[in-house]
C-alpha cells in the first residue's frame, strides 16, 4: 500500500466531505457512534470500512470511534491498494488487509467488533472441543432453530436468507499477535466456508460483511443477537443444537 | 391481499403524512426506535402494526426498524384486506396475517418482538416439559406473585387488570419455517386462551397486543420485564410458581 | 382525600406550570424519563412524589412514565390531604398513602421502583430464610463492606453517611393485593427501623426516600447499584456478609 | 492543601469558563455524563481529574456526576497543592490525594469508577486466594490472551501497547474507611508495579490513569471491558489464564 499519490492530490479532502448522510465518510461515523453504544468498539477497538465504486473508506486505528469525524477517514484506491487520502497524525487501521479480503469477495461494507458475546462464544467452542478431547484447530460456532438465523443470507452463491431449520455455521480462526497476520487464516476460512458472511476470531471478536452497508449492519446485529443468546443459553444449560 | 386498488389512489401518500405525532404512521416509527434500544427489533427483526378505524398501518419487512420513516409504512383496508398504500421497493411484513388475527380480536395495536428474554423463556418451558417426560405440544409460560403482573389485563371479556395473586399464563406455539404459517396455531391459541393478550412463539419471540397503542406498548413492556425476571430467577434457582 | 376544593380552584393549573426546570412538576417528569431508561418504571410501574412546602406533587397512576408531562401531575395539600389539582381522566397514584408515610418522616422526595434487582433480592432473602427453616415474616436485606454503602445516610437522627464497615439493612415487607394496603406494614417497618431511608416490598420493588430530590435520587441509585451487585455476587457464589 | 490564595483571586472563575469543549472544565463534565450511562459514577460515586500545565481540575465530592457543570469544578495549583478555585457550598473530592499520586507519575488524567465489574473482579480474586489457603494481602487481577489487552500500554518506561500474549496484571489494594487513607497503599502498589496504569480497590472500584484525557478514557474503557468479560467468563467456568 504505497502512499506516493496522495501528496499530489490537493483535493483528497473532497473524498470525505459531503452533506449527504449516506456518503461513506459520514456513514462510518454514524455507524461507529451506534456501535459504541452496543459495546462493539469500546476503547478504540473494532472498526468499519465501506466500499463505494473504486474507493475504500476506512476508520483509522486507535481513535475513539464514537467521536470520529469524516475528516478522520482514510480513502484507499481499491485497484491499486494506494491511499488517496491519509489524515495526518492518524494511522491506518490494522484491519485494512482483512477488510480488503471481504471486499475481494464482493462485500460493500465490513464491520469488525470486539463484542464480548463473540469472544465468549469462541471460548465456549474452544472448551467444548477440549472436553471432547479434540486437538486445537479450526472450529465452527454452530446453532440452529433460532428465528433470528433468518437475518443471515444463505450464501454468496445462493439467493435469499437462511431458514429457521438451517444450521448457522460461523468459522473461528485463531488470534495472532498482530491483527494483519490474521489475513491468511481469514482468507482460508473464506475459502473453506464460501457461503459465510462472518468469521469469528478466537479471544478477539468477529468480522462481518455484507453486500452493502445496510446488509452488513443488520447481519452484524443479527449475529451479535445470536451470540448473546447462545451465551445466555449456556448459562442456563440449554444446548445450541438438537 | 390484492393490491389492485392502490395504483388508482393518487393520494395514498396522504394516508401516512401527518404533522400529528400521534398519527399511526408517525407512532410506528417512534415505537420502533424505542424498541430498537430495548433489543426487540434487532437486525430488521420484529414489527408493529396499528389499527385506526378502517385502516391498518404496518411496518414493512426487512428494514432497519430504528431508521424507518412514515413514508415506509404500508396501509391496508381492514374490511377488504386490500392494500391502499404499498411503498415501492419494500415488501409487506410477513407478520401481517398474525397482526390481522389480533385485530380480529379487537386489538388496536399489535407488537411483535424477538426479545431474547421471550426466546429463553420458551426454551426453558420446553426443557422443563422434556424433563417431566411430556411430549412435544402446546405449552404455557406460567408465573405468579410478581407485582408487574398487574400490568396485564384480566382478559377481553373481563374488566380491569390482573391481580398480584393471579397466575399469568402466556401460551407458547411452535415456530414454523415461514412466519405467515404461524397464523393457524396463533388463532388456535387465541381460541384456547380467550383472555390472553399475548402469544409466545418457541425459539422466535412474542406477539403482544392491546386495545390501543398505549396499552399494547405498556403490556409488551410489562411482559418483557416478567420474561427477563423469569430468566434471572432461573439462573438463581428460584421457581416461577409456588 | 376529599377533592371538594379543587373544583373551586380555577388556578390549580398554575401549581404545575413553571419555566423552572427545578419546579417539582418539571422535576418529576425529568426523573421519570431517567428512571424509564434505568428499567425502574417499565410499563407504567413505579412512581415518584416530591414535597415542596405545603404541597405534595405526585405522578399519576397507569401512565407511561417516560412520556409524562407537568400537566399530568396531581397536587395534594399535605395538611388537609385534599387534592388541590386532579388532572381530569387520570387516576391518582395508588402509592399516595405510602409516599405520605415517607413525608411524615421528614422526606422531601420519595421514589418507588419496580427494579428487577430489588425484586430478586427479596426473593433471595426469602429463600435463604426458608432454607434455614425460618417461618415467613419480616426480613432484612443485609450487606456490608461495599464502598457504595457510603451513598446511604446513617439515619434520620444521625448526621452523616454510612461507613464502609457499617452493615446496610433494608427491611422487607410482604406484598399485598392492593398497593395502598402496604401502608400499615410500611409504617411498621419505618417504626422498627427508624434510621432506614428505604423499604423493600417482596416480589414487588422498593420505596426509597430522602431529605430532598437530589438525596432521594442518589440514594435510590446507590441502593439499586447494591441490589444489582448483590444479585451478581449470588450468581458467582459470593456471600453478602462476612 | 491551604485555600488562603483563592479568596484573593477575583478571576478564579475564568479558570473554568471556556467555549472550547476540550477545556478541562468542560471535558470533565462531558466525561462524567458518559460515565454515568456506563454505570461508573452511580449515585455521586467515582470521580475524574485532569491536569493541564500547572493546574489540576477536579470534579467535586457528592454531586450528581451526570448533571455537573464547569462552574462546579475545583482547580488546584499542582506545585503548591493550594486551591485556586473552590466552588462555594461544594466539597473537594476525597479522591484528590489519589489523583495527585497519579499526576506525580506523569498522568494527564485520572478516572475513578465504582464499576460493578471492577468490584466483582476484586471479590473473585479474594475468594480464589482464600480457597488456595493464602493469607489476606496484596493481590493482582491477572488475565491473558484477550485481544482487548492491546488497549493498555506496556508501561511508563516502555513504549507501545501490550501484546495479545502479554499477561495483564492489575494490582488490588484493600479498601479503607476513608478514601484519602487509600493514598499510601495506592502509592505502594504504584511502586511495586511501576508499569501499571490502574489500581483496583477491593470492594470499591478502580483508579485508571493515562498520559492524557483520551488515553485515560480509552484505557478505562478497555479495562472495564476486560473486567466484565472476566466476570462473564467466571459465570461460564472459563479460566482467566492458561
Amino acid at each position: 500500500m504505497t502512499d506516493s499519490r496522495e501528496l499530489a492530490h490537493g483535493d483528497a479532502d473532497d473524498l470525505v466531505k459531503s452533506a449527504d448522510p449516506e456518503h461513506p465518510a459520514n456513514l462510518i461515523c454514524t455507524l461507529c457512534r451506534n456501535f459504541y453504544t452496543l459495546g462493539w468498539v469500546t476503547g478504540t477497538g473494532g472498526g468499519t470500512s465501506i466500499r463505494r465504486g473504486p474507493h475504500i473508506f476506512i476508520a483509522p486505528s486507535g481513535v475513539q470511534k464514537e467521536l470520529m469525524q469524516p475528516d478522520n477517514i482514510f480513502v484507499l484506491e481499491y485497484s491499486t491498494r494506494s491511499y488517496l487520502r491519509k489524515p495526518p497524525s492518524l494511522k491506518p487501521s490494522q484491519c485494512t488487509p482483512l477488510f480488503l479480503a471481504a471486499f475481494g469477495r464482493g462485500a460493500g461494507c465490513c464491520i469488525h467488533t470486539h463484542s464480548q458475546w463473540a469472544v465468549l462464544v469462541t471460548l465456549l467452542v474452544e472448551r467444548d472441543a477440549k472436553e471432547r478431547g479434540e486437538e486445537v484447530g479450526e472450529r465452527c460456532f454452530e446453532i440452529e432453530m433460532i428465528e433470528q438465523i433468518k437475518g443471515f443470507p444463505k450464501g454468496r452463491s445462493k439467493p435469499g436468507m437462511m431458514g429457521y431449520f438451517d444450521r448457522l455455521r460461523i468459522p473461528i480462526i485463531e488470534n495472532t499477535a498482530h491483527e494483519e497476520d490474521l489475513t491468511e487464516s481469514l482468507e482460508e476460512a473464506m475459502e473453506k466456508y464460501p457461503d459465510t458472511y462472518a468469521v469469528l476470531v478466537r479471544r478477539h471478536g468477529v468480522y462481518v460483511w455484507g453486500d452493502n452497508v445496510q446488509k452488513a449492519k443488520t447481519q452484524a446485529e443479527s449475529l451479535d443477537y445470536i451470540f448473546q443468546l447462545a451465551v445466555e443459553m449456556r448459562k442456563l444449560g440449554l444446548p445450541w443444537t438438537l
